[in-house]
């Protein structure tokens, strides 16, 4: 059969409302791929997160093109696969997994690759001697990787568990030179948002199940640029907040873009047109977009 | 997602030159429907038929919507489905098998369905009293089944194994009532098609790989019908003698496609449009259709 076939998916827990699919195929429509993107919800399944090996073979065996991959299974698929891109290499954790035609599996990072490109689009001129991040989850690793890719002179990580905090600033450290990461307590933020240059959010506080703010209203000053991971809603109670205050703001809905952009060229070959599926997501995520 | 997205497969053994990928995809482009359909070779994978009860499993929890089982499996898969449509379990033999929402797996045989609908259609008033049908193989048994579900009075099976004649022969009693059918030698084919009605061809000669006739030409008369199971090429040497000694002729392709576009109709639960197809398998084996 002609190879403008795609079957991709995407492996992880509770991803049910996941855009994915819809960005993946309306892109793929617009290009005149065939195109079918699953959902393999490993709960649904009833399986943990270390049956990624598994269903990673499967997908491999029964014609899957490429996989993405969530929470909680972006470490656990490592051990499963040929070899690694740099990007994934470096963080640690690989959201996106291609097939070659011999079965060969190499694991990519879309995350660090998007919102990369989402930030250079979105706040192309932003300072970036001094960033605060918000969170050292799995989101927190790959966008503190994207912001040191991008030439951020210091990262403070800030999280609610000091040594996961920790940990993500050694790292940091360990891979981009000693001195470019630091971690600290919540209660330093006064003084560390008076001297930097923008935040990062990357903690999961302003999605529906997480309402909120993730720092107190008045530490945000115009003197700061805010970049925010979560997309659903794409309008968080941090961006309105942070506007509303003289902030320049980034959206999530194009960290969300440019990985499953960067995922479709990695599993097609063609480019994506991000600034379509960037129209899709606000039209898919019911919000307003970058401002 | 929206359940107008389907993913099918078949599992066999040397599938690759199947044309149930193109039949399959090119009529869901005419239905707008987003429909990708995946070749599982188990010789590729280097697994037994055996395997195909996991292959069914995996493609059930990575989301697709059905399969097709072919040569050698369709025995095989049986043990594995929760439940059997009539056909399948007279038959023996699965040859689609449909996962519902609950992942429940149901198994049908189109290829019974696909010959009685193709005769139907092609050779409508044809009379059925005494067929000879050569072949007693997996084919074999699929369009005998057609043929007494069609009102065939007595069907003679002749096949180059003589056990093999007379177990299909002792089963299709069994189904049908005894001394609806019966099996010969093929020293016994002069007599037989002397007063036969017609012709049921479901071995493998006239496949390029088995060029040739199935029987001595001289026995061929205008007062046959020869209805063929081959369909690459459609245009068998069979079928060319037969018409050019006098014999009405069907060829394998409406099997193919009606087979195809009632697994069609089980995967999707929209009607598959079979002149559409006929078309199609015309261009796709590049020969003509049904005489």
């Amino acid at each position: 059969m002609a190879k403008d076939s795609y079957l991709v998916g995407l492996i992880g827990s509770g991803i049910g409302p996941s855009l994915s699919p819809a960005l993946h195929e309306r892109e793929a429509d617009r290009q005149g791929l065939r195109y079918v993107y699953r959902l393999i919800d490993i709960d649904a399944l009833g399986v943990p997160p270390q049956a990624v090996g598994d269903l990673l073979r499967a997908a491999r065996d029964l014609g899957f093109d490429g996989l993405n991959i969530t929470h909680p299974c972006k470490q656990h698929v490592i051990g499963h696969l040929d070899a690694l891109a740099p990007q994934a290499e470096a963080l640690g954790a690989v959201n996106t997994v291609v097939f070659d035609d011999d079965g060969r599996t190499t694991g990519h990072n879309t995350d660090v690759t998007g919102f990369a490109a989402s930030f250079a689009r979105g706040l192309p001129d932003a300072p970036l001697e001094r960033i605060v991040q918000l969170g050292a989850g799995g989101a927190g690793a790959a966008v503190a990787h994207a912001t040191l890719n991008l030439g951020a002179g210091h990262v403070t990580v800030v999280d609610a568990v000091p040594d996961r905090a920790a940990g993500l600033a050694a790292s940091l450290n360990r891979h981009f030179g000693h001195g470019r990461a630091a971690h600290a307590a919540a209660d330093r933020l006064p003084g560390l948002l008076t001297t930097a240059d923008g935040i990062v959010h990357a903690t999961p506080t302003g999605m529906a199940a997480h309402p909120g703010l993730p720092l107190p209203a008045e530490l945000l000053h115009p003197g700061l640029w805010v970049a925010e991971v979560v997309y659903r809603p794409l309008e968080t109670e941090l961006l309105r907040t942070a506007r509303a205050r003289g902030c320049r703001t980034l959206d999530g809905g194009g960290m969300a873009v440019f990985q499953a952009a960067d995922a479709f060229q990695l599993f097609t070959g063609r480019e994506a047109d991000a600034a379509r599926m960037l129209a899709d997501i606000t039209d898919l995520a019911g919000a307003v977009g970058a401002k």
